[in-house]
């Protein structure tokens, strides 16, 4: 038997600006153009939880989604929607919020939440034409 | 001959809180809840513009789909995107942007570009669950 | 000003069977074909609610979208999601379940919820390639 | 009781090319642009055909979709899929095959097998972001 | 020259309801809430199959999508299309229906249809939140 | 810290035929079906372009998404877009177009612009139910 993955969607909307906290204004506006706008601007984040294993005989899950559904709701939405990603949350009060760190600062905080012999991957869309992947 | 509808997908992202300025703070965070925050949230809004006309039997055309496709790049993506609604723009420093609100500058901003013989129509989602729809 | 129509999409799960309860297995099945399977199939289905009307200049809204939102909850998905259509709703226990008359029922459960001067339409999707609309 | 619209989704890929046939070549460059490319370019059209009409209270169906279905494959499909619209058919032989004219031919084709009383309205999707709209 | 993965997605809806035979009926109510429904629920599967293996220079194809398009009709959509998962199926009379039970069903069945030599991967939708992947 | 993939889609319309240059035109008819007309036929092509390395520290970039936009467009927008893959381009005059070798011209366009310790791959979509990938 090989491994199987298992995949929930979840969706937030925040509020961002691209900005590097230690550049001049001058370099963060040269290298983040329009997504470095001082007065933010916002997503519809659409995100994907992959967690791949072996499929438990008993009830014929990998991991039970709705446990995974909470888990979303609590570690990541309740932390991120409708919030300004660079004001509102601790995570990216230093960090640059681009969608490869949200997609990184997601999995840490998902991983603590998932059992150590799943494996965990994050794939988040910051627009229908722009997405990235984090994760094993 | 019965008329035909061109339609022209666009998108723009952009930060915005819902807040009726004339409001104290207390009844705009009860009647809006999260989408008050004071810091501001964002969407990737998808606008979709119809235009109604009989079409030219020259062209094939109702109207020109490039030369729509600049009018909402001028009148609407050059304004609304990567911006702030609340603060980075005229239209709604007072008024408060929601869909139907944005859905309906939209249309204003347009209708004065297309012919008067044509009739337009705009549908804004701010989700993938959430759309309005305004105009003839 | 015109009027605005906003619009929210909701999802449920289901099974049904296409039956006459008034027809002969017979005749069931020649004019239902698969779709008449005695154990019954089942769909997604994919709902979207249309409420049309004014836009009120306090709040910026047709209808607050998270009163919409309960109402659908209530009134459609507590009563159809993870359901039989036909064995376990008293709707559908005479009544053929077909997208026609799920998408009437609908729009008859949430009319009573909605202010009579609001127009009310529902766009029922049974798959992506099939899809019934109902309402004024 | 009110009407009921049921829609059905189809696709279908074809070539072509913008023309006038009465026009010198220069106009149609200048007019059509890269549109006018003389090898041709090609898309994946999706089709969806409107039916609106009241339903049969014995069948619970405006119209059999699978009637509707095979209309849609016996009209449309097998006149234009994987064809070069404008050498491969007799309809665009003269007539420039835009989305409009496109919608509006096929319309046509479908009118005359359906019932008189039904209304009918077909929707045309060039890309993602182009479509057109045309009938009762 | 590296492999090339070519994709196929397919449709069926189907009933089911999550049980685990052997269980008790308050373990089952407990285990899998709305989901263990005696009555079922169903759902519009979407089935993406992916093959991996070398491109052929004489055709320029890893496996002819035709051959493949029709594989999958003849070993899944026959056998699972308009079917109650649990009661017309050999396959899921004792083995409980989860995505992850299907997804791997699904593999094996078109595995011996598939050259040995090509990779194999299921990706089964079972709403548009919930997907599992299962294969090389 | 592991590597993180970023994805870009883009779109180009084209017409194509599947034809083996050194078969005869039987074998093509036989083999390629409805796909070797030889008046063409055409598609929405829809390509993700999916790039993986380390995340910057300054940046927080795998690589700017302007940057790969801006290379997409150059290397196959201008080549593909609004073409006849067989009749207007150098790649294809010998090649067969099928999606498998499409992927792996695209692939090779833009590996030559791409860092070469960034993994590149290529996912292109001829049809939504038909797609391949190509790349590390």
């Amino acid at each position: 038997m090989m491994k199987t993955t298992v995949c929930r969607e979840a969706h937030f909307n925040a509020a961002h600006r691209l900005n590097n906290t230690k550049w001049s204004d001058h370099r963060n506006q040269t290298i983040f153009g329009k997504c470095n706008n001082p007065n933010y601007h916002g997503h519809n984040y659409d995100l994907i939880v992959k967690v791949t294993g072996y499929v438990d005989p008993e009830t014929g899950y990998v991991m039970d989604m709705k446990v995974l559904k909470d888990l979303i709701n609590e570690r990541v939405l309740e932390t991120f929607d409708h919030k300004n990603l660079n004001l509102d949350t601790e995570e990216f009060k230093e960090l640059n919020p681009t969608a490869e760190n949200i997609a990184r600062v997601i999995y840490e905080k998902l991983r603590v939440g998932v059992d150590a012999e799943l494996e965990l991957r994050v794939v988040l869309y910051e627009t229908r034409r722009n997405y990235v992947e984090y994760g094993e």
